[in-house]
């Protein structure tokens, strides 16, 4: 059995209080940050506060390890008199969509190899996929993150603005959206690449940016020339 | 019955002719564009090539319909004698990836309604989703698919070149794409949208901006003031 306190009540901790919850080898609390209790008597205290009140947030646990569950944070950004680490769960979170956690990625980082032990014994719980992960490597795992979900989510957005505006439904274009995302599977994305863009297609460009508002042409322009250039490195 | 040529032995043209093969309600014959049969005996030829030659393949055409599998291309540049129209499959096709056709829409237009109807009927037999859609809304559609296919999977490359330079494995951001993709089907992009553009997090933009490249800066500059300016509008 392992005792588990999560600090802080937004998506991140609500979704891990009810993963290890639900499993019967975990015994855990969640806590909100601006109340905190002793939690000297659990195994491991895991904050999931924004990144801004990490800090001021460790100096108050007492856990023997405390791990924050940050992408960007470094582990030295946890100020707590015991172990240091960080669990990191790599997925987007939405308040009341529920997430399954066994195929959610966890970079897990430890001081020391027994920290680790325990951090990977915790995550095998709720997940099949744990990964040992350095704050350096986490860090570019946070930032490519940026480019294929919120970016991405941009991508969407500005469709369906395209769309609203010409009276055609946003759902036409989903079946695409899943085929996208599910190519990368079996195939790189650079030699997924499609469109006219990589073909160099002036003609269909210039019908494209027609249709287009000044914004969107900015960013289909932006986007076009930074196809046309990876395609001249390869 | 109906039957069928396809001219054309790029991605779609193959699609579609190995689609409409498996139907025993189609007769379907599959012709090089450069070595053209007399057409005048099938009910429809499909002209699934490059947008560029489709002009000079509908003059040699004797159909007595015509249509063409463009996004981008009008009705009017189709110059066959008879009756013209599209038969737009809204999809990415791969060569050697096979598709299931029968949830990829099929955007159909017609001159007329007797056209329109056998277009309905022959799009019916290999998918569930067939629109009537008309020339601009096309365009509109083939230009929001650059945004969610070419510009998403660029997104991809992107993420993909950081995660090699800094020796993560890609395939950790897959559950992360997926659910991405997926999140879209139940909330509008513009509210499922997240992370430090949306929250104007000065600080993990900074950070981010400091692991990246001249190029990267400055799709993720651009981009990240784009989601803020969706913000304002709002």
């Amino acid at each position: 059995m392992i005792s588990v306190a999560i600090i802080g009540l937004g998506n991140v901790g609500t979704h891990l209080y009810h993963a290890f919850k639900s499993n019967s080898d975990i015994h855990v609390i969640h806590l909100n940050s601006r109340n905190l209790k002793d939690t000297s008597n659990v195994d491991i205290a895991i904050i999931a506060v924004s990144d801004d009140a990490i800090t001021e947030v460790s100096k108050h646990l007492k856990a023997p390890l405390v791990v924050h569950t940050s992408g960007s944070a470094s582990m030295d950004e946890l100020q707590n008199i015991g172990s240091k680490g960080v669990l990191y769960p790599l997925q987007t979170f939405t308040k009341d969509k529920i997430v399954d956690f066994t195929n959610i990625p966890i970079c897990l980082e430890a001081e020391n190899g027994d920290d680790l032990m325990l951090l990977e014994k915790l995550a095998s719980c709720v997940s099949k996929q744990v990964f040992h992960i350095n704050s350096e490597q986490r860090k570019s795992i946070h930032v490519s993150a940026v480019f294929v979900n919120n970016f991405v989510n941009h991508m969407y957005t500005m469709a369906h603005t395209i769309c609203n505006d010409h009276n055609v439904p946003f759902e036409i274009l989903h079946p695409l959206i899943k085929e996208t995302a599910d190519k990368i599977k079996s195939i790189s994305p650079i030699e997924a690449q499609t469109g006219p863009a990589k073909r160099n297609d002036a003609k269909t460009i210039k019908k494209h940016l027609d249709l287009l508002n000044q914004h969107q042409q900015e960013i289909y322009t932006k986007l076009t020339e930074s196809i046309q250039s990876y395609g001249k490195k390869l």
